[in-house]
């Protein structure tokens, strides 16, 4: 059943990837009001893209933001399941420019992998679901399920409008389980299963001294300097053990169960180093690595600025300074309830002659956890096994989705997080790529997976 | 015999004033390769009216980076004192520009203030100083002194050049003793001897982690943050009672004597909350502000930069993190021997799973003292007194003039440092003015000072 739409992909390959890389060269950086227009033009890019695969109620939805593409396939019938696919097309900004070896609008392909910001975070993902609606329905004239398409352009900036319309019109996009690849894989060709994710919660935290910069040898002796406040306060939210040591922070954390453990020993293929670039990893205190970054909280410096920063030196003291925080949460963890402890803890020990303004991240999410032995669960791993010829592996990733936490608190269906990316994608990054093996194996494996869905 | 001198500059202010303005108008910001030719061009201004005033042997010297003007006077005789008078027609940087209410190169008088960049440090007081010996040739036909003038254009950028021009040009520089306008008084209108500077020195502290940018979701919990490596680096060296805990650091500090309390309480005028806009000092613990900024060394952190700086939120771990730190020295301590404590400190507290990078500062200075009573601060006291009608106070400043204490090691001359500075100038940041009060009385003080000097 799946033979014809899979000839197809490889008689269409080319065309194909020509057809992606109209969609990345769109910079559709939702963050940079300049690119709004651009933002636009890739949600145009679908909204085309799926009236040409005859999906039905195909819309442009306003949002208040990043317009949200919506679209229907009902040629299934009623007696066939209804997937809600979610994906976003916008991306994350480039900077710093100047690390990029290519255009990060211009795609290239180099050893195997397509260069371009959003090849893997999401478009190139997007677009390989888009890409097999399209080869089914053209071999096969029909899809074997319903599909409600959600596809949004704000989630590099927090899904801000997402949640109010999707709490809204429910009944709109009311569903029997969601697919969302929008993750990776534990290692190139590693069929993965992600049954967990982290929450997400931040705050900037800016200390101010003196009304202006001062000059360091007149006032040197009497100000306290911002910048060593803010470190005394930074230093004293998490220790060189990697211990988060703000007041309350772990109360609420799932402790991390024996049989997880042992699940986690068995991932294979997570070496931090390489890809990183470093010599030797750290992590929290009685944790190994992959320990941690599966199912243990993180507090994150992402951004530190002030003072000076040019060429040379400059003798002053500077009026503030400003450091960006985020943290990964674990189930148990409430995200208001961190930023509270957090804001409280740097309250208590801000030292005198300086305020220190706590901004609360608007954008937060709680934790995420599926059961690994859920049918719908198993149907993808064993796609996953066909398409990439290995066992599936089932992990609990660092990151976070936060639309994930709404799709669950509102629709309460299963969702499957059928992820095609790589360690060394680059996500977030200069110079983010997206392997070709994931593009063609992966398209392979929705093909087998929307096959095997109807027979449930 | 001074007052033909000071009726000259009564009656030609406002032409002073215009000519003034045309030096500050020149932004001969030295740090700047972009500004070379406006620095060249304040070099000219100088060379152009000492020659208007006759001196002699005036002089655009090359120095391999921004020359210096030399000029000569001896039509004082053989018997009359030379004063070698050093400044600088270079200033800081203008940064952040949008702070500034007028142009900082577009002089303008508010509030009984000349706000320009340059208007305080020093091209103003430098400018005071030729005026006067106008004022004095246009009306006597003489000075009452020799002088040999030494303006440089390097001194905001260290003076690089400055050290092995004095040195090897021993005998065209030599005088009897020097003077130098590039500091201030306590508050306005308050004569101020500045009997001693303190030295200086710094270094640039970078920690890498991961060789780019990672995503902290991937990676939350494996690698080791590098401005939160640095956080803990810095808050190691000062403790938040302002007391450096670099080892050895306050080793060779010349303790803070009885009688020198005494003088320094004797001080009045230093507030440092208001100009500074804070609401409380803090101190090294055991001494007050002013004893601190006087007579204790300082570690201060003038930047710090790393990962995202913009709008919103960038959910990565940065590739790395920098910190700008330079301290004030006391007598006793040896800069060089202060970087290398620091740098051993560093090393020694950098924590596992990022490599530390320790850049020390080219320039530095020892600190610098004379004794209150020497005849020739004393006459310089008493010309205060005569313009600006009050007692004159004897301070030691926090910040460190690194040509004084070339000076002194190369010429062992007395150096008298009058200065007609204010708080509220606000040196090295926006909105630098230099009361009209300073440049009125401080031009009085002079001509005072030079009649005196030749009585000795």
């Amino acid at each position: 059943m799946s033979e014809k739409a899979l000839a197809y992909l490889k008689e269409n390959r080319r065309n194909l990837l020509e057809k992606l890389n109209d969609f990345l060269s769109i910079p559709s950086v939702s963050t940079d009001s300049a690119h709004k227009k651009d933002v636009e033009a890739a949600a145009d890019f679908i909204v085309t893209y799926l009236k040409e695969i005859n999906f039905e109620n195909v819309e442009k939805q306003e949002t208040g933001g990043h317009p949200l593409v919506y679209a229907e396939y009902n040629g299934a019938g009623p007696d066939a399941p209804t997937v809600l696919f979610y994906g976003h097309y916008d991306v994350q900004p480039v900077d710093p420019i100047e690390l990029w070896k290519s255009d990060p609008f211009k795609p290239e392909v180099r050893d195997g992998r397509i260069y371009a910001r959003g090849s893997s975070d999401d478009k190139g993902q997007v677009f390989m679901h888009l890409a097999v609606f399209e080869a089914l329905m053209k071999t096969e004239g029909k899809l074997p399920l319903n599909v409600k398409v959600c596809i949004e352009g704000e989630e590099e900036i927090g899904s801000e409008n997402l949640y109010e319309i999707l709490h809204d019109k429910k009944e709109q996009f009311q569903a029997d389980f969601a697919v969302i690849s929008d993750s990776g894989m534990v290692a190139k060709n590693q069929p993965t299963i992600l049954y967990g994710l982290k929450g997400f919660t931040g705050i900037e935290i800016t200390v101010t001294g003196p009304d202006h910069d001062l000059h360091s040898g007149m006032y040197g002796g009497a100000v306290r300097n911002p910048i060593m406040a803010l470190n005394h306060i930074l230093a004293s939210m998490k220790n060189v053990e990697e211990v988060i040591t703000v007041d309350g922070f772990y109360d609420d954390v799932e402790p991390l169960a024996e049989n997880e453990r042992k699940l986690i020993e068995q991932v294979d293929g997570e070496d931090y180093s390489e890809p990183a670039g470093i010599k030797e990893t750290a992590s929290e205190k009685g944790y190994t690595a992959k320990e941690h970054t599966m199912a243990r909280p993180t507090f994150e410096i992402n951004g530190i600025y002030g003072g000076y920063q040019g060429e040379g030196t400059k003798t002053i003291i500077p009026s503030s300074a400003t450091a960006k925080i985020t943290c990964r949460l674990v189930p148990g963890q409430d995200p208001v309830k961190i930023q509270q402890l957090l804001e409280e803890h740097v309250n208590k020990v801000a030292p005198s002659g300086v305020t220190v303004e706590v901004k609360k991240e608007k954008l937060s999410a709680k934790a995420y956890k599926v059961e690994p032995n859920h049918p719908l669960i198993e149907k993808a791993a064993r796609s996953y096994t066909k398409a990439f010829g290995k066992e599936t592996v089932y992990v609990r990733m660092g990151g976070s989705i936060p639309v994930v936490e709404w799709i669950e608190a509102i629709y309460d269906m299963p969702i499957v997080l059928l992820g095609f990316g790589t360690p060394d994608d680059r996500l977030h990054s200069p110079n983010e790529s997206f392997p070709l093996d994931s593009f063609d194996k992966g398209m392979e494996t929705l093909v087998y997976y929307w096959n095997e869905v109807d027979n449930s």
